[in-house]
């Protein structure tokens, strides 16, 4: 179990006990922290621009509120597709013109970062980063909301004192992200740990989300998982949405087809309200997604 | 990931891929595999008359259906409380004359399972247990249902394999149980992992529930898991209660105290329906609660 | 970290504070937790009495002091193959009086523990068994030496507080044994956790060996992690041999063909040596076996 | 388990299919890969020119043939002594002067990694910057030999990945490093995974090595460890010594009293025998030591 005054006592910027309210983080006319739900959507991979346009389109519409789409990607193969690169970020950029959504972009070193503090609202610092220190002082630097994901096998105190140093630099705006953690699971890719969600709510202010794709690696998981992931008390979640994605560049497997946004978000919405949350809903939807869908 | 022809193929009883519909258990009115979302509480020991009626007259007011109650304890050190044995099954007995719920509790051996063949309505086959295949089959033979948790290490192959077991004795009724997994977890004590609930509901036909109290072994996230555990389409969830957790012989830590089923359920109730599913609250629960709480 | 002072509270019979020297457990001329280092091998089930008493004339030329073999099998699916129960202990005992090897096999249930009594010279406790406080309280009252393997999610507090269990009903012979626990290995079935050897012997009397054979599921991992334990200062090891292991009716894929011996116990020897033990070589082995191998 | 058609198809460069010979790797007179057992030691961090120096010293007249110390350190909390930076590896290549021994220090990003170019003969990528891709990238540019830790939660898979970005940018001088998984032990801080070695050794030509140290967290259990370690294949082992770990500034529960390398050292040295291999010890060594400890 983990030590309560340890974590007042070491991570004193992240720890409640320093700072008894909910931090409360604004991205655009977003807001994580406060009783609205967030729910970020995209690709796992910008691809081209027809595929974030049209998935942007479709996102907000089904009432998400930022757009992720990875550009820099950490993959196991280096032979494996690496993302667009700034190519990709340019398309977020482009994304957002045309629909007003806020994007996040994962960053991967100096490059990426400066690049992301040029073209993007939030910085996301992936799993296998969490504690690559100096990337995470670097993107703290750039003064935007950091989007930073649980390491495969990091503790509660881990996350706390990466987190810790993101705010050691003088940023406050972070939001945790679990994903999943590793384990002997046999049916899913990492095992989604929800209950990290209480445990953070109770030592620390920072928001915290879900991400139910990564997690489970199998679509069928996903959206049970988000919505357990609302009703355990997330802040948001972020799911991968693909207009084919059986044609995916990465991660296929685990991404909903875009329709299936319109099945989910209300249900998300629906038991946001039964833990005091709120989930805003497109007005339109889900009504007129069915003949509107735009991935046809 | 688990090999889907390997399960329809080696574990032909358990398989969905045989037979499509739910496995639909029936204990006194209480119906598992259906619309209803079945809540099972009670304390984790059976201590005392005092303790258990008291727990069951406010359960059942709260809207439990079953009873649950460890009469049979296994625990890490021979010098810690071994439960009343046939004692405790008399008390369940008396319990269930006097509430009217039907009760569950574990079994360990030809002797706890004669005797509960004899006392109580469901068999339970702890987590130390699940690959004690003797004990599944001796279980089985009561012809009773018999609720079967995950073993703390047990993969989704190995959690159907005994399964299988107990319906190739002739014994349908098996309710699974998911309690929490190994881990490295600082924050809670187990690992509790919803994802394996739309896994089984994928391959297997059997109802799954969930116990959040043993998985997390912190009272203050057994609530949000509960919750959780709804909305990823649990059949049900088994919760340790008690009148004063603080004086409890065993798992007070992570025991809920009474009046907070009175928060619980009403969130249970509502996630329910968002999933298609139905929980039947007591007519006048939780108004009079408040005033009539017996554990005072 | 284990709490030193709750082992030597709670598990005092197991502690070494209260027990400083080292538990010797002898079986016929074998003795454990002296400075001889125990070789038991054979096969993962008895199969006919051919390839049970070529084993064991084998192993006992090779060097093996104890031979094992399942009798009572505990598979993952009721359609595996079971053992052959008693016939199979009647077939040990046979082995053990042509060779004179003494033999170890697994008990399951209070049937498997009787005859064992009757045929058997060590019990052996599963890793599915280790929280089966029943069992080992029964297999305890025969007087029997019992080999008691680690649960696949045991910690060091659950290895002591089972091993306090069979001390505490008045048999203090219990050999501790390591064999590998769940995690997330790509290359290995289990990961062998050889850490536990040093602990082990920090804070209790009681021998342990290892069981390279289950640990890995692979062969070309056995030997090196054979080694590897006898380095780390197991007092023992065991592992599974086979005259055709491609033959063989469970566990093939991590089974050494009996020629293998030959190479790895005179290594052991060597390494036992550097640890301050003594491994006893069959004279005449191993240059004769390369003739004689009644395996072919 | 692992794929080893995709490890030989999708990380062609690491494969041993494609590349059947071990790889070699001198540093200086220091030789990987081939029957030399190498011995790394030194300090967790580099803390003054006092400690460190003292260490080498000693260190090589144990027969250490290189001396490891950190200089950039990444910690849990940014509040904990970070490293010497630049200071610490100024203070490695005057170690190396005075006593001869090459240096390997670990390198964090671009800034670390320029300044070890410049002072540092190995360059170490620790655990949690193993799938930090960038990073391993820029390390293998400086064209000096890469130290890869496993990461905490990595695969086979995944390390050779990681291994494959080194080789792929054109540094074939990769030296794999096992240190330990995260896990659920009681009794060491993770859990060291010997069976790694040998299917590294099956699949992959590049030396890997053992940290028995950052794996235990103990120092009672380093020694055991680290011969368990040569006795699996492993080709060196890398030690954290201290001349009175009772005051290191991080990490000295698990450091060894520069004295017991004594001991260890002529142990590992007959064990490599044993598996074929050879461990060169200091000629006048360990009898002097009694005598001349630097650390009193």
């Amino acid at each position: 179990m983990f030590d309560e005054a340890l974590i007042s006592g070491n991570f004193r910027l992240v720890s409640r006990d320093n700072h008894p309210d909910n931090t409360v983080i604004t991205v655009e006319d977003v807001v994580f922290g406060e009783t609205e739900i967030v729910i970020i959507a995209g690709p796992c991979a910008v691809e081209s621009a027809e595929q974030l346009i049209t998935t942007a389109f479709y996102a907000k519409a089904a009432g998400v509120q930022l757009l992720r789409g990875g550009t820099f990607k950490l993959r196991t193969s280096p032979y494996s597709f690496q993302g667009l690169g700034e190519e990709g970020m340019k398309l977020l950029a482009q994304a957002k013109r045309e629909t007003g959504l806020p994007v996040v972009s994962e960053v991967v070193d100096e490059e990426s970062t400066l690049l992301a503090a040029r073209y993007v609202d939030v910085l996301q610092i992936g799993a296998r980063n969490m504690q690559n220190y100096v990337l995470l002082k670097r993107a703290a630097r750039t003064g935007k909301p950091i989007l930073l994901k649980r390491g495969m096998a990091a503790t509660l105190e881990e996350l706390l004192g990466a987190a810790e140093y993101i705010l050691d630099e003088g940023n406050p705006r972070v939001i945790l992200c679990e994903r999943g953690i590793r384990g002997f699971s046999d049916f899913a890719r990492n095992t989604l740990d929800l209950s990290i969600i209480p445990a953070v709510q109770e030592v620390c202010h920072l928001p915290i989300i879900v991400d139910p794709s990564h997690a489970s690696g199998r679509r069928s998981l996903v959206a049970p998982l988000a919505r357990a992931a609302i009703a355990a008390g997330a802040d948001g979640i972020m799911v991968e949405v693909h207009p084919d994605p059986s044609r995916a560049l990465s991660d296929g497997n685990q991404t909903l087809p875009l329709p299936e946004l319109g099945t989910l978000l209300p249900q998300l919405a629906q038991i946001a309200k039964v833990v005091g949350r709120n989930l805003r809903l497109a007005p339109e939807f889900p009504y007129k997604l069915g003949i509107d869908n735009p991935c046809k």
